[in-house]
């Protein structure tokens, strides 16, 4: 089985660059604004809670807008805004190419995201590919977010498969640490040609992209 | 007993700006670096490992410069350069005169940080501050990163105070919310005036920088 993060991973995430243009916020600014989810996500992880992502990501982008001095009747609207964009993202070129490939090798395929099923539900179907996949799961139905290892392991008891028979698939590094050390076998997609950071238990496989990794699991 | 936060607290980050435009980053690119050291130490923290700050840093660096397309022979000293710059940063301006206050009070002072106790030392041996704090405690010596609980905890049986007896303060949310849930009072430097994420538990108190927080306890 192959479990898919959704986030980046599925996601390109690119076009929220000009969605933050239009309500006033910098381009450049997504970068620190995701990862500012995630840490602020993580932190409550560590502490034993369970956030919703949209809440996370709602709320960080409306303290943002308020550091940027936007009008405070216009904060609403701008959320709205982005989120919106948030929710209509499309999928990575490669993705539909590779999905296809790895469902013709009769892989059971589901996603895991830290995000709503409803936000990976969207995704997938306008992409054509909501026949392809068996599940999709959020951690909104687990004890707690990736990476940790509950999160995993409720993914694995759903689907009645055990570790060693799945896949994580996802470009962040974090997240291959996580099911590394959950037990499940990793790929790690790296469509940018960076450098994996030591810190974090190494992926069993690297790929640029999805139909690489079809073609390296074929 | 007063526990102070120290990276971004009491350091002023902002030279580290100049200090990535040496090394052909942008000096907007900080702030992404900085919630991605949090991120991954935090996704760390979430699954039980306790990493080493530095390391954690210079490798966010070096996998940044690679994306950069820096020369493989340049990467090392570009991370030591802007590492270098890390340790020696000098304190927000309201420091000196905040932290006398609060000693003048006759409150004990320690820090708490998740970064090295060098760092602590050296920013407060610059700012003429030493024998203002009684220690400077790392969570190199905790069994986890803040916002664990045991962090906490570590500081408290160090210093043989109670959860009750002690006031953390901080300008991150995660920091208050972690300390909050820890039993500690809170107390958070808002230097920014920007909002409170309403995902994390309030501070006790709120103030503009460590001088206005010493007339507030006074």
């Amino acid at each position: 089985m192959v479990v898919f993060d959704v986030n980046e991973t599925l996601s390109d995430m690119s076009p929220l660059a000009d969605s933050f243009e239009r309500v006033g916020l910098g381009g450049d600014e997504v970068e620190a604004w995701f990862a500012g989810v995630l840490r602020d996500g993580f932190a409550l992880t560590s502490v034993g809670a369970n956030p919703s992502f949209a809440d996370v990501a709602s709320e960080s982008l409306r303290v943002r807008l308020g550091a940027h001095r936007t009008a405070p009747g216009e904060i609403d609207a701008a959320v709205e805004g982005v989120m919106t964009a948030f929710g209509h993202l499309p999928v990575h070129a490669d993705v539909v190419e590779g999905v296809r490939a790895l469902r013709a090798f009769g892989l059971r395929l589901v996603t895991l995201s830290n995000g709503s099923t409803g936000v990976a539900e969207g995704l997938l179907a306008r992409a054509g590919l909501t026949d392809a996949f068996e599940r999709l799961l959020s951690v909104e139905g687990a004890p707690a977010w990736k990476p940790h290892p509950s999160s995993y392991a409720h993914a694995l008891s759903t689907c009645q498969v055990s570790a060693g028979e799945a896949l994580l698939v996802a470009v962040h590094p974090w997240d291959i640490d996580g099911a590394t050390r959950a037990g499940l076998r990793t790929a790690w997609l790296n469509r940018n040609g960076t450098s994996y950071p030591s810190y974090f238990t190494a992926p069993d496989i690297e790929a640029p992209d999805l139909v690489a990794l079809a073609r390296i699991l074929g």
